[in-house]
């Protein structure tokens, strides 16, 4: 049903776009009340306006915390305008109703984002807003709530529209959005407390996420899909599209795979090549042109349509190598001018600079029917000194900080997970297998067909121990000579001697690292 | 700072556990102020208690909707105790301190459960109740706010303690709970009001789950995790665990991917063995047991210590065919005295009956650094005449059933993805590969190890085309007669001529099924 508004109510922190709204209420003779600043506002603009203090004849207290939280005005939103007991208790009380509330909250990210001050954050949780919002949200078959500025022009069409009246379907969309802003808000604050608190799984947890875009389609064309921020100072994940074709959701996978290693080998220079959500070649080198055409032999075949992620600037050095293959998706700490020229000459290729990206540690989720699995981020990153010898046979020092690189490399490989690794970057990758000797195979056929005199002296990392000895078997025939595992099969002893019988050197770090 | 309890409001739906606190309320002279049902309850019990009506001088009205939206209950919670001008307005108002706030919501959930009337579900949309727990939430400084009668143990203990005072922690700790409340709450409204409206990705989304159970660790033991349940009616994901050890994430996990094969494929007897998230054998047939055999043969060395699930219910036979290896856990409908007395018999094994989950059709979330993805689950279940034969060779009517089996079968495998089947089960699963080749060899090799009689005139169904010949060339050169796969390549014209040279049959379901 259409709805007449009479009186509206108007409470707003950010002004932007308010005075074309004023000259349509004007023509539809709306009554407004407003509070503090924006009823300055509105009379300076030459618009009528009634004080707030003066509607409910309750001076505002305690320097504004309580205004709004008057039975007066809610009666008069909440009332339900076909209920006779309601209406003659409204008249009774001489309640007028109340049509039509704007109200936008000062945004709690903001202050977060600006004051370290906890007192300060917590002054700023709005109460009176939220809760005119509520209920007008509510009411929405009697009340127009209206909580964002972008929605000042469809309000405007709709009384232009409907005679100075809103449909019931333009209210029910409001109020939908009305407890999606609520929500969202108190989400923000639950969350701010909790991190203070440092409360990781509390009893009730709500994510919240603003649209930062819809996207072409999901994993597949049928699905559709969306990317939200979640945190409180971000309006692109840090990430600007310097070129080509919007992101695809698969490039983001992708991209998010490529983003979380080169943050695990912060300091060094690193590139990563994925391929379905899987690294398909980690390199780490001095030099950079050099790490991208380690991680580039890895699996040439593999690298084809795959993303690239370097953690350095790119020159034109490195885009006339970067464009002798096809990629989907190039991100770098930044592009020179003449880099960007080469790389351009492929139309959809997109590039994104990664220069601001700052990775925030957050809780990672996995949702299935009416469920979802959360955990922290598994950020841990093994340490020399976690490296336990367990054979005769010993590595050098310098030796040792290649075995560390290969192990955190292979972290962030599918289960099981085998990488082969020779000078600091992987000649074969065995990924996402049911058994691990399965991903040794792999590995090694991988290594054998592209780089086969690099797995001499190589070494092995797996993301879990080994149940038995034939994926070791495999190996060390291939010409594997060091093994970095978690340790901790029962069959750990027969692993330790076979490894002393072929002469290699087996380290165990204690940390297992699975990745589904 | 402690603070002293000296007036409290209680406005409670459950009054439960209520009693033990009124007796140390009285011990420590806390004077009560209550609305409606509380304050008969109370009354009742034999305590002192002031109605709200009273307190304020405000007779509640319009059924309820207005009665703690006053200025002297807010101002009550909202002024600062050590603010020398809030002090003079409130006693000029004469309005005392409200110290602490008891207030919980009727069970929103419980209303969308029972009500399919939405003005009977907007009509429960809690408005005053937010507000006081908001209110007193945000000025914790002076404040109690205790939200669930589960704090009421804890409160009692504080008073106790602190001779009638609660600690600045305490208090703390409940304001950040009550935040959490708020937005669950409103998160389940603004979902509500989103699904009737059919909004999938409105521009600010709120995801909420209550804490089912802390979990031993996540994905490996340095990460700590929890399940959340995120459903209105759910209170144990429909699972019921009849034996063996907790259910640890990685166990979630593997379940989560066999619960969904088991709803693509409902209507028939299906067994699924999964493993690292993957499945490792699926297989369909008329008879139960012999769909748990063909499914464990598939990969019979991987299926050691993996997760088996099956949509029949489990009979002494089927229970002595399990309990041959080592399983992580067992899921079914249902299991007979029999069965679970062999089966018990392995102490650790985690027996799930599944009789009574329902599979939610939900949203899925990828989340990463500050953001998170999502999609619309891949629900679509390709059916037969969506199949468009592509070369000369056509299957017979009986054969396309098989074959639509297969490309359904195949979008729940990691991709890259290649399944080979026969006889509706699977016989050589390639998975989590960076080039389709190499997923084509895994399932050869898989099938050639461990079934080699049942590659010939198998079918082979790839989750997205193929983009050269090469992977064809291997699959027919291993005896595969059938290829199902959407199709869209630019070199599709040079894959069928292939086909039609290799006297196969090719389908294209013009699906693509990436998951990864």
């Amino acid at each position: 049903m259409n709805l007449k508004i009479k009186n509206a109510l108007i409470s707003v922190s950010d002004k932007e776009k308010l005075t074309s709204l004023l000259k349509v209420f004007k023509k539809f003779k709306v009554k407004i009340i407003s509070t503090g600043g924006t009823y300055k506002y509105i009379k300076k603009q030459g618009y009528n306006c009634l004080e707030l203090s003066k509607y409910t004849g309750f001076k505002e207290m305690l320097d504004g915390r309580v205004k709004t939280l008057h039975p007066k005005i809610h009666a008069g939103i909440l009332h339900d305008r076909n209920n006779k007991k309601h209406k003659t208790e409204m008249s009774t009380e001489k309640f007028p109703s109340l049509d039509l509330i704007i109200v936008n909250f000062y945004p709690f990210q903001n202050i977060v984002m600006r004051s370290k001050n906890p007192k300060n954050i917590i002054e700023n949780i709005d109460i009176g807003g939220p809760t005119l919002v509520r209920a007008a949200a509510k009411n929405f078959k009697n009340v127009t709530i209206i909580t964002s500025k972008n929605d000042y022009k469809d309000l405007a069409h709709e009384l232009n529209s409907n005679k100075g009246k809103t449909s019931l379907n333009f209210r029910e969309h409001m109020s939908a959005k009305a407890f999606g802003l609520t929500s969202y808000y108190d989400a923000m604050i639950a969350n701010w407390f909790n991190k203070s608190l440092k409360i990781e799984f509390p009893d009730r947890k709500t994510i919240f996420g603003k649209k930062f875009k819809q996207l072409r389609y999901g994993e597949n064309p049928h699905q559709e899909s969306s990317i939200y921020i979640n945190d409180y100072d971000d309006k692109n994940l840090g990430l600007k599209q310097i070129h080509g074709k919007e992101l695809s959701y698969n490039n983001y996978n992708d991209l998010f795979t490529g983003l979380e290693i080169l943050e695990s080998l912060k300091g060094k220079n690193v590139t990563v090549v994925i391929k379905h959500a899987n690294p398909c070649g980690i390199s780490v080198n001095k030099i950079p042109i050099i790490s991208l055409k380690h991680a580039l032999s890895c699996d040439p075949l593999s690298a084809f349509g795959g993303v690239v992620a370097c953690n350095f600037k790119i020159n034109k050095k490195i885009a006339i190598e970067l464009s002798k293959i096809f990629l989907e998706v190039v991100l770098a700490k930044g592009f020179d001018k003449e880099s960007l020229k080469i790389l351009k000459r492929r139309k959809n290729i997109r590039i994104i600079d990664i220069s601001k990206f700052k990775f925030k540690n957050n809780m990672y989720i996995k949702s299935f029917s009416g469920s979802f699995l959360v955990q922290n981020r598994n950020d841990k990153i093994v340490k020399m000194r976690e490296l336990k010898c367990v054979t005769k046979l010993k590595p050098s020092k310098k030796e040792i900080t290649e075995i560390e690189l290969a192990f955190n490399f292979c972290k962030y490989v599918k289960s099981n997970a085998i990488v082969l690794c020779n000078n600091s970057s992987t000649i074969g990758i065995g990924s996402g297998q049911p058994s691990r000797v399965d991903s040794c195979k792999l590995a090694i056929q991988k290594a054998k067909k592209f780089q086969p005199e690099k797995i001499k002296n190589s070494i092995a990392a797996s993301d879990a121990f080994f149940p038995f000895v034939d994926g070791l078997e495999l190996l060390v025939r291939a010409g594997v000579r060091t093994i970095v595992q978690p340790g901790g099969s029962i069959k750990d002893k027969e692993i330790i001697n076979y490894a002393n019988k072929a002469k290699i050197r087996m380290l165990f770090t204690g940390t297992r690292n699975f990745y589904h």
